[in-house]
């Protein structure tokens, strides 16, 4: 997907909410817990639900890795409608990988070719041969995690450096040189937002993933002060605050209640009058 | 399994040898491939043939990963092949993975629960609470990444930081808070072998996990020069050298002459003479 057609949708829905599809099958609602396919089912509705006020999906693999083959199966099933249904959402693989070069190759063909997504996250330790083979797929994205959400960024992502300069501004100066603002995007969490406004010197015209914006309307206007670009250049996401809202029969609906508050909060931090 | 387990093998079949199973359904000999749970039979020919040879087998979950459903039951049925026949075989997911604290709890849960493999290969960037959920299953492992074999590894891991010490030093004098020498293991690539004094210095009774050693018995001796301690110390692992040594019908044959070289190699070192 091109960074155009990811900025025209944000523009027609005047939104950039990401949600994430963090489905647990210990946590779906008991109407659908132990059916065939209930994550898939539970996705499909979901996403039926919400997709007037959410430009971008991202099932976490760890989900569905976990229950083995049938999680595999389940997680094509939601790429798959997502692909028939609504092609112009922006899917992101949440998977974390970083290998050495034919590793990383290897993982790029599963999430772009076998499951058709736009985006993986990747993991930065390993260096440029275990990004630079998902770079290698036109219309493809990598989102390079830079400065994450949890508490043990702090463990090594704030290491001074070259020029007194934290690690996670090294990994961004350094994949300047493997991509461009065209295929590569940064996860930076929310819990940071400050930090933006150097992130933005870096990468003035790079989309950014911004996880761990939950329902406070605080946090996503420093996001959007410190972070948004001419293009709005964030993609910021809400995974358990409205997949798992509500526990009943009416999951999708509550669900799609809680997204639109988001798309309003949105809306109304007026973005779309700083786009070109 | 316990370090004294690992010890205990290593002892019996004088060897620390570790065999990748990077098994990538494209490159099968020609008379299995295409045939049903091809991946799987590959596997449990070359485990057959070359077990007295090797202490640890490590599947690369890409490999896997990237045919889907299919891939994730021949990675099941060879773990549990294994946990039949071979019981005391250290089991190794070579799977990079590393997420904020609920998302790697799921990662443990599939690697250690559903298909019980003795170890992990976890990435260190997000720090503490993408590493600990590993570590809360008695008797498994993490082995974190530490310094990589890749070229890649140039890019990061060598940034000084407290004290001038680079990242991968940090990486492991961090992680000793978190574990210690009976749950954690560390990544250190072959081609840096020197560096090994100094990681010598700060974890001397680790197990260290050794990628990127070939048929050169120069690599395997300065590795052991470097790295052996009086429990060993050491898993050296060789994938494509040994699994794909040969395609014919013959392969897992061939396999296990290359297992015992390296095997004849590790003995000739006289490292069992050095364990208590």
């Amino acid at each position: 997907m091109t960074q155009q057609a990811i900025v025209e949708q944000i523009k027609q829905k005047r939104s950039f909410l990401c949600i994430g599809l963090d489905t647990d099958a210990g946590k779906l609602p008991p109407h659908l817990s132990g059916k065939k396919n209930s994550m898939f089912e539970f996705n499909r509705q979901i996403i039926d639900a919400t997709q007037a006020y959410a430009i971008a999906y991202k099932p976490n693999i760890a989900f569905y890795e976990c229950m083995g083959a049938e999680g595999w199966n389940q997680l094509e099933l939601t790429v798959q409608y997502v692909r028939d249904h609504y092609p112009q959402l922006f899917l992101i693989a949440d998977a974390k990988r970083g290998d050495i070069g034919n590793t990383s190759k290897k993982y790029a063909e599963t999430f772009f070719r076998r499951l058709d997504f736009d985006a993986v996250t990747v993991a930065p330790y390993m260096g440029s041969d275990s990004v630079i083979p998902f770079l290698e797929y036109p219309g493809k994205w990598v989102i390079l995690l830079a400065l994450t959400s949890n508490s043990g960024a702090e463990d090594f992502q704030f290491i001074s450096g070259p020029s007194n300069q934290p690690l996670f501004e090294t990994v961004i100066r350094q994949s300047l040189t493997w991509g461009y603002p065209k295929n590569i995007m940064y996860v930076v969490g929310a819990t940071k937002a400050t930090m933006l406004v150097k992130i933005r010197e870096i990468v003035p015209d790079h989309f950014l993933l911004i996880p761990g914006v939950g329902a406070q309307g605080g946090d996503l206007a420093d996001v959007a002060k410190y972070g948004l670009n001419k293009n709005c250049g964030l993609i910021v996401n809400s995974s358990r605050a409205i997949i798992y809202a509500d526990s009943t029969e009416r999951f999708a609906e509550v669900a799609a209640v809680k997204a639109k508050e988001v798309q309003v909060q949105m809306e109304g931090l007026g973005f779309t009058g700083l786009m070109d």
